[in-house]
């Protein structure tokens, strides 16, 4: 997709991230792009200790106040906000040849089996272990009924994951063994940093094991780890000016 | 799309549910599909009380245990589970003139405002306001830092619901004052049942507060809150053998 805005010499798509594991997913799917197809854009590292995502012009961009968006401006500044639909979007205008995921026409099922991946750590994965976080790492107070909840409502989906992977394959979504597609990327940030939710082993887990082994080594993935920090990456792909 | 499986008198959709916000979601829209176009469908109630969703043949269509999902047998018996999922599926499949959606080719930047609005409240209203509903309505003890945490967060959504129906709109996604679609049926059944989250005023939030009252009056909504029940309703739509 042409840059049809007036500084043809900047990318398309601006990022507006931090170094979260929604932050992470859209950097890692940027970096692949990357890597796939040469593809170029921007990250505007957000303050978060500051509040900055909560600032005005912010707000405007995406009014629940969250990271990561991204601006288009391909498309007359068009705004994506909500990791998952970002990818979707990604996705669908900037890899062509569908390497990270399927045409909703040519290939209807595993689309939709995407889709289907997608939801459910949009809906459970996320957002369980961002509450898990929560009570272990940064709750002004100990409440251990919500600690076991959440701790165990969280070893339920990666077991949920774990059956998925199981079922003769690599990736969650597509035919045969599945294909590495945006389904992976928009929920293995948050086994990366299970640590930090106190889930030190993946060993109840063998196929989700594997699937971290292989996946989180891409060189994609390290590269990523440094989208949206505000220091120690010099000038990568930061917005100028 | 005819139904190209072996018994032709059966409806295409198998929806297995229950009566809870999200079982409610698909049961809106597929009432919004009978009333526009005809739309038919089969039901298949799940006993909740006897953990019928976590029984091994459920579990074969759905590995995460939970309702709703839907078979579609004119696809040979593809399966649909997550609820945003289904609703995406059916849009694209059994809403031929994009009444309540936008075709992704045709309308980018509406299909792509509608999948932000949705993965909004698939991550954010949906697991926040369950949250909420659990530290008031089924935890086993009291946790009064979880019910002032949930309660402020399904409170600060709402108020992002707001923001954008401010902004001289009617709906959440779509050019102009939107249109209601998938979007608005993705999360106004937890609106619909706010009182059991002990929110029991709209006053807040205005905008919100007018969008309900338009809403959840359709008789479409009215006729969805029996879909799934296991009595009461005598043979509405059940699957019968």
């Amino acid at each position: 997709m042409s840059d049809s805005n007036s500084n043809s010499t900047k990318p398309a798509i601006i990022l507006y991230t931090a170094p979260t594991p929604n932050g992470f997913k859209v950097g890692v799917f940027m970096e692949e792009l990357r890597s796939a197809y040469g593809f170029n854009y921007e990250f505007y590292p957000m303050n978060m200790p500051k509040q900055e995502h909560k600032e005005p012009w912010f707000l405007a961009i995406n009014p629940n106040g969250r990271i990561p968006a991204i601006v288009d401006r391909s498309r007359n500044n068009f705004v994506v906000f909500e990791t998952a639909a970002i990818l979707i979007y990604l996705q669908r205008y900037y890899d062509p040849e569908n390497k990270f995921g399927w045409d909703a026409e040519e290939s209807p099922e595993e689309y939709s089996e995407m889709m289907q991946w997608i939801f459910f750590s949009h809906g459970g994965v996320g957002p369980m272990q961002g509450q898990l976080n929560h009570f272990l790492n940064a709750a002004t107070e100990v409440v251990p009924y919500a600690i076991t909840r959440y701790t165990n409502e969280v070893k339920r989906l990666y077991n949920v994951l774990d059956i998925r992977l199981s079922q003769d394959r690599d990736y969650l979504a597509g035919n045969g063994r599945g294909k590495y597609s945006i389904a992976d990327m928009n929920v293995l940030p948050w086994l990366r940093i299970r640590e930090y939710s106190k889930i030190t082993s993946l060993d109840e887990w063998p196929n989700v094991k594997r699937w971290c082994e292989t996946t989180l080594s891409r060189p994609t993935w390290e590269v990523a780890g440094n989208v949206g920090r505000t220091e120690g990456t010099g000038s990568l792909y930061r917005v100028q000016g």
